[in-house]
């Protein structure tokens, strides 16, 4: 052989179709999955060619056209802690919505770090295992931006513009989002607000962060912002320090996520502080979480499975040879329920 | 050229390296991402192979090798509903945990019913796009069973082992945990107890059914049961049924999932229902959905994350060369919470 390590001669559509007994185009398009054989002839002919070790025509395709019709997205969390982030998994499902109407596939991957997820990206690249991927969680100077455009990984930004590089990106309006939660609890008559915010690396905080402080500095309302990681230990801790602060005593506090607002919720309530007559609470990102509580939580809200259908939407025109714009995919407003009323004095 | 529509000479490790100016082995790292070459090389190098359009080893290795390192699991949902429902969401995630381990990937793909399920697992299997599924939410007769043995496409079942025709299985013993909710309810007084149940095609759905109604005559509780989908209005109006219902009041209802006993919670209170003075409501599935209600809601409870890891455990074990035997991964217990009490005539 003229190939040390080749297997034995690759079985071809002709082989098939002879053991199976049909004809080529039979076979042809049992392999590509479209009409012309019954369903029971597919299967015949797919068991046969698998038996031959049939190396099927789209994967030659992939090779020599290189597509996969497969999106990546790889999520650095805690996989324990995904299962209660509401946002993700309603991303997830909007860019399933808008892949399955490309017929693409939504190729998931859990990483530990920033290391193991940039990893991924070049093997993802390197073994053609994605044609595009989707970045989540930017950060400041992101090193993500890089490698996709030196290793020629098309990707779609989910995130701030200012902060993905010229990436084609869809976003959300956090700063007018969190200085219309501001100027409501403003017009409640509170005069001393904190935020319990998420890890200030991330960009989308710190944009949170700088629009609010911006607007308390601008109405003339005292302020404080406890960073986080959207966990509910920390949620917890910064609930009860800003509670037992006699000195500026907050009346209302904006949280950065559902589960960061219900764990605010019920530990004020555990303390005897009772919401909405003492403390004013307002969460991010609607979802039945915030909705289910007593009283259910008033949010900053927008609808994030459209906005993760518009992400897929981005990505199938960026594939398609288009380099579409950063597009707006909603501005957070304010969803008031139970848990903002007017200040008064704690 | 030989080939009609073949593209030029495809380049070789060779050519990149000379391209890059370093060693063949630096080339051979860097596409196979192995240490060896820094990571600034390691970009360099493949910003070239890009540049160079070189079909990776990897690629190459795939089709000899037909592995893909991919793992496929379709959801027949309606992806709006699918994030509010945790279970998928934390059967993911432990999935996620698992195959991470493995160091392979999830793709996830919706599917609108049972025919686009079975052409997206035919399809993956001619194009070589996973090396094996997951496969969930088992019908009696299931037609999976026979496709994926057909067209040779390994599979780890998800579903109880009666309804999984001897495929590699992880399950939870619905059956027992479901007569553990009968129990405790009959201990607490209750002998009039309905149960709002999923769709009645689906296998687990089944199993609860036979189970709920075997051990309710085995104690003399009167029952009646009403099939849904799990969906939130089908939840509501099967709640209010049961209670119009005045010839035989119940004073306990037992929900199929979480998301289905939080809205009848809800309907209950609208209705003037006191729970749990006049209605004791058990869910199933432990989430934090459940947790925040007030009263917190008891449920029949185990853990889907470990459940998900346990189901990518066996995969690896199947893809390794080994059958695993059905696989109890859990049986759901009582967490006994705020909604369950002694009965009262209503």
């Amino acid at each position: 052989m003229p190939d040390g390590d080749a297997a034995p001669r690759r079985a071809t559509i002709s082989d098939i179709a002879q053991r199976a007994g049909v004809s080529t185009s039979a076979v042809s398009y049992a392999l590509n999955d479209k009409p012309g054989v019954s369903a029971s002839t597919r299967e015949h002919i797919l068991a046969i060619a698998s038996e031959m070790d049939f190396a099927p025509a789209a994967a030659a395709r992939m090779l020599s056209q290189g597509r996969t019709d497969t999106v990546g997205l790889v999520l650095r969390r805690d996989p324990r802690f995904l299962a209660n982030e509401s946002f993700f998994m309603e991303l997830i499902a909007g860019l399933e919505i808008g892949l399955a109407e490309q017929h693409r596939g939504l190729l998931l991957q859990l990483a530990v770090d920033r290391e193991a997820e940039m990893a991924m990206y070049r093997q993802w690249k390197a073994a053609q295992r994605v044609d595009a991927v989707l970045l989540v969680d930017f950060e400041r100077d992101d090193p993500r931006v890089g490698l996709v455009g030196g290793i020629g990984l098309p990707a779609v930004a989910i995130g701030d513009p200012s902060l993905t590089g010229g990436l084609t990106t869809a976003w959300t309006d956090d700063a007018t989002g969190i200085r219309e939660a501001v100027r409501h609890l403003h017009g409640l008559g509170h005069r001393s607000i904190a935020r319990v915010a998420g890890a200030s690396t991330l960009a989308h905080v710190h944009i949170r962060d700088e629009a609010f402080a911006a607007e308390c500095a601008a109405l003339g309302v005292r302020h404080r912002i406890l960073h986080g990681d959207f966990g509910v230990e920390l949620a917890e801790r910064h609930t009860n320090d800003v509670l037992d602060d006699a000195d500026d005593p907050c009346t209302a506090i904006v949280y950065d996520s559902g589960l960061t607002a219900v764990t605010g919720l019920k530990t004020a309530r555990a303390r005897g502080v009772s919401v909405p007559d003492q403390l004013s609470i307002i969460g991010w990102d609607d979802s039945l979480l915030t909705t289910v509580t007593d009283p259910p939580i008033s949010v900053m809200s927008y609808d994030v499975v459209s906005y993760g259908t518009a992400a897929a939407g981005l990505l199938g025109a960026l594939l398609a040879g288009r380099e579409p714009a950063a597009h707006l995919a909603g501005t957070p407003t304010l969803h008031e329920r139970g848990t903002t009323a007017r200040a008064e004095a704690r």
